[in-house]
């Protein structure tokens, strides 16, 4: 909305350093007032004479004409000491737009000596106070002290000047709150909403603003229509809530109040099916919508999480200026947020971020096992594993040294906590696309299965004495064993991982850029390493990780220990399901002639599902009758 | 329908014999006509004048009476000569119930010879000519030599008594046909349809109707109207289309001429979650909808399938008679066909089924890679199979036998079929029900995603080359080493298996029978064996049949051999994902304290998930700040 900007005061409170300096940062013109008197006004001036307020009406028209004729192009801003009400009153008669008033203000003294600080400045005392005199204090006007610094004038001006906010925030869970006070350290004017549920969520929105200094700028609302009308338009809303049904039901709330090229933003894990349907539906009302994986949960939301946007690009140019200005970091200073491509791809992306987040998490649960199992007590492991962090270093390994030396009095918390794990539904959905495009992404179902089986508690404690499990006590491997499988699964991890994603984009006609998803994966989420790092260069030039020479290296080197490991724990009835998948998985993708023969011979035999030759590469299907 | 059945013809073609026969047969009953002569006649006859027309009149009024009050409670078969139409006029007279002659006939010498051949009778040639004389031949009568046996006569006059069809089946595919000849088989009146798509599938059922005898009966259509009009009501009509989008829209092309009370069975491998869409959209429409599975291959659905029906049981006790006697039988001659439950739970267990047919399919193929690591070829391969039948045979086992022995010239067949391994989606379905219902089926999804692995043969072959992977020569196993690695696995196996059934039974509240399942999977599908025998009586007693004491010693026998077959797989750079993971699944599910804590408390540092604590059960969640 175009907007006259009035920047007043008395002589001297620095008007028109404001106004420039405004006018520069918004980009729109700078008038200085006093240009536009009259030959005669000027020549009282020069001769010492005040001014009535006769002499002041037509240069106040004046003034008011050319506000008039600079709004029907733009904005502008004009500085006018203005400090009687009907002089104002003159300055804005009839004009449609938005007046806005920015007083600076300051004592007689403070203006005082803020003149005669100026080189060659002079104003006489009585001068300065006939015009506090007549000063009529203005209702609605943004107050800037004279004494703040020229760049904090311009900032705070900017942000009062902004009566709308520029982005919405619905949901303030813990990763909504955490990025509403990203993006308002980030400078940004934000609207936040939370529902208002009687007794259980009542002014969840105004006491975080509260809570929060850096939010004193900040809108909090319970109430969508308020809260949408407090955005500037196109709007853009940025939805972190529950994934599933509850986003179709807030987009149903929200639609009434919408207006043609918002932009809603799905900001929580939602199945990339229902993006692409939620995008096409949207699309239909002519409002855009951006699913966007986001990680690096609690702390990387506040601090800069890995952002993972998707949908149409006109509509992600909307949002890029926030989304990648609250985003981490990668080693180069660009934000790790990227546009991902079409459709669903962006919760896509982060659904296989998720996938191999499971496994990273399960190999690190396995591999400590094995340390315990070796003897060594949290502390040790904790040990063992800083050591590590020269070769396999993650955000992962960090947290979890963290948590092997964290105590609860004497004791170890970590061996406190209840042997069930739980899961939110993106590592079963991982296998699920995987089952449906053909993938075989075995560790994250190994990883997926082991959670499963970790719930069955009370069924594993029971078998565990019918079966009277042994102890394992011979296990032949050392600490540095244990840290090249660790370091081989993890390559078939992101392997695996990566492969789905390619297999995706071909599927779906995505065109995904492997080399930008590791990057903007290398800062801000939980999968964030050294691996990470590496494999963006990798994927400049190769599609395929196993047959980057340094991956192939260190799956060679790795791979005796990998054996060993697997090995020696299978003899010594420790389960390791993600290691042990590792090996398997390598050796099945690297068998030039597989066992897949015989099951084509069985299907053929017994569902006459026909089979294919070695020796006819036509494609043509045979049958045979086995008997 | 309630009908009157006349067996006609001269005197001596053995109407009082094919009439009581055919009364027994159809449980319905015989009155011999020459017992309701009155007075008059019996003097007359016995007198040796032969009766005139008026004579006749009475007596034939009094067999019309005599059917019209029989015809009040049941239907019922007159015998009677009713040379003349006039006299079958007056038998007919009034009777609103359908009315069948069943003619017997011969020639005058073929009758002669037949009445001299049985002891103490004698007509008079003359007596039995006039009785030709005034033969007036009948229209529309069901003509049944006298030449042939009483037996075939009762046949042949049942199956032309059904002027409509008791069956329906739609879609003549591999399964579709066999159906149609067990059914015909059976002696079931069906009709069959296929549809006509012209160039490609044209007179389909025709042909196949010309091609098998036992099809004579049988109705053949490219007409739905038709086909469905052929059929007695309430109608039950059998789907063996593809499963998917085609089932919806066979019902759509079904509904608009089926009626109330209908029933339709999907006997295709449909997905579970549909099957329970479509019982609740057809029963909107008054149809009833049974969703079975039909396990046995092409020669199973010929000689008799394993059948899991399930939908609502009134509906299926419609159809009940015709799926009980198709089916496969058990050792104790009782059908493998059973009613499941309700919904989609016969669909569900057969995509279980199948998944756990993946598995054993995939064991085998892993046994036999390490069998031919081991030195032997094809032939060694069956031979040692063979010797497997006393403790572990299947009919997978069986048929693996037979493909290793297959030779095309001097080569063994199965060395020459692309290692390419097909799948129709049960598997992959198993898996994503797995993931679903959080039940962990590892075996099936190792199993399935081998078969997607295979299809990277490309791949493969790239690497197999890039790591040049070394010639597996130093595996320290004994044959009899990988037969209880085998066993182990299979026994994990039918755990998954039924546990997932087990899961799915109490989330679904569908209240299945384990031991019924178990036994309708002893014959007549793809994974019956001798342990799905051993398992009907186990799951009498529980539902965790690692518990009973008959699996739990095989648990222990075999576990020593599958640790040493797994770990000398792996330090051979052997792939065996499902042999691997069933000691990783088993020490997974006996670890009474597993290294699920660590993910917990990874998940509560990075995303206060928040976990819980070994010494509080009331379910509180804490939540630590871990730094």
């Amino acid at each position: 909305m175009k907007k006259v900007i009035f920047i007043i005061g008395v002589s001297g409170c620095g008007k028109s350093t404001i106004g420039k300096l405004l006018s520069e940062e918004l980009s729109i013109p700078f008038f200085d007032g006093d240009d536009f008197h009259p030959e005669a006004n000027i020549k009282k001036m020069s001769e010492g004479v005040p001014l009535n307020d006769t002499d002041r009406q037509g240069w106040l028209e004046t003034l008011n004409s050319l506000a008039k004729e600079q709004l029907v192009g733009n904005s502008c801003v004009i500085a006018c000491s203005a400090l009687k009400q009907k002089y104002r009153d003159t300055l804005s008669e009839g004009i449609i737009a938005e007046t806005k008033w920015v007083h600076l203000t300051g004592s007689f003294h403070q203006i005082f000596e803020r003149i005669h600080s100026r080189p060659n400045h002079f104003m006489p005392s009585e001068l300065l106070q006939s015009q506090f005199d007549i000063l009529e204090e203005p209702k609605d006007a943004i107050q800037i002290a004279s004494s703040l610094s020229p760049e904090n004038s311009i900032r705070k001006i900017k942000k009062e000047l902004m009566t709308t906010s520029e982005f919405g925030l619905f949901g303030l869970g813990v990763m909504g709150k955490s990025l509403c006070r990203n993006l308002a350290n980030n400078g940004f004017k934000i609207s936040m909403f939370n529902r208002h549920v009687a007794g259980v969520e009542e002014d969840v929105a105004v006491s975080f603003k509260a809570a929060h200094s850096e939010l004193s700028q900040a809108e909090a609302f319970d109430d969508i229509a308020s809260f949408v009308n407090s955005l500037q338009q196109p709007r853009k809303i940025m939805l972190m809530v529950n994934a599933g049904k509850t986003i179709d039901y807030v987009i149903e709330d929200l639609l009434p109040y919408l207006s043609e090229n918002d932009v809603l933003i799905d900001g929580g894990n939602s199945n990339y099916v229902n993006t692409k349907e939620r995008f096409d539906y949207l699309k239909t009302n002519g409002i855009h919508f951006i699913g966007t994986g986001v990680s690096g949960g609690e702390e990387g939301a506040l601090k800069g999480p890995s952002i993972m946007p998707s949908g149409d690009v006109e509509a992600y140019e909307n949002v890029k200026p926030f989304l990648e200005k609250i985003s981490a970091k990668d080693q180069n200073n660009l934000p790790c947020c990227t546009y991902v491509g079409p459709e669903g791809s962006g919760h896509f992306i982060k659904m296989v971020h998720n996938g191999v987040e499971y496994v990273e998490m399960q190999l690190l649960a396995e591999v400590c096992t094995l340390l315990e199992a070796s003897g060594n007590n949290p502390d040790e492991i904790a040990t063992i594993l800083e050591s590590w962090k020269d070769t396999a270093n993650s955000y992962l390994l960090e947290i979890t040294i963290a948590i092997f030396r964290k105590k609860e009095g004497n004791d170890w918390l970590v061996k406190k906590i209840l042997d069930k794990a739980g899961n939110k539904g993106t590592g079963n959905w991982t296998t699920i696309a995987s089952t449906q495009l053909g993938v075989p992404s075995t560790l994250i179902a190994s990883a997926l299965f082991s959670r499963y089986t970790s719930f069955y508690k009370e069924e594993r404690t029971l078998l565990n004495k019918h079966f009277n499990q042994a102890d394992h006590l011979e296990l032949k491997v050392s600490t540095n064993d244990i840290l090249e499988a660790y370091q081989f699964a993890r390559i078939i991890n992101h392997y695996q991982g990566f492969k789905l994603i390619t297999e995706a984009s071909i599927a779906y006609s995505w065109n995904l850029n492997l080399s930008e998803i590791a990057r903007i994966w290398t800062s801000g989420c939980i999968i964030k390493s050294n691996l990470m790092q590496d494999l963006v260069d990798v994927f400049k030039n190769t599609t395929n990780i196993l047959t980057d020479t340094q991956f192939s290296e260190g799956i060679n080197k790795y791979k005796p220990s990998v054996k060993k490991v697997v090995s020696q724990s299978v003899l010594n009835d420790i389960s390791v399901p993600c290691l042990g998948e590792s090996i398997q998985f390598f050796n099945g993708i690297t068998t030039a002639y597989s066992s897949a023969n015989i099951i084509q011979a069985q299907r053929d035999y017994f569902g006459a599902h026909t089979y294919q030759r070695l020796d006819d590469d036509s494609g043509k299907n045979y049958h045979t009758n086995w008997n």
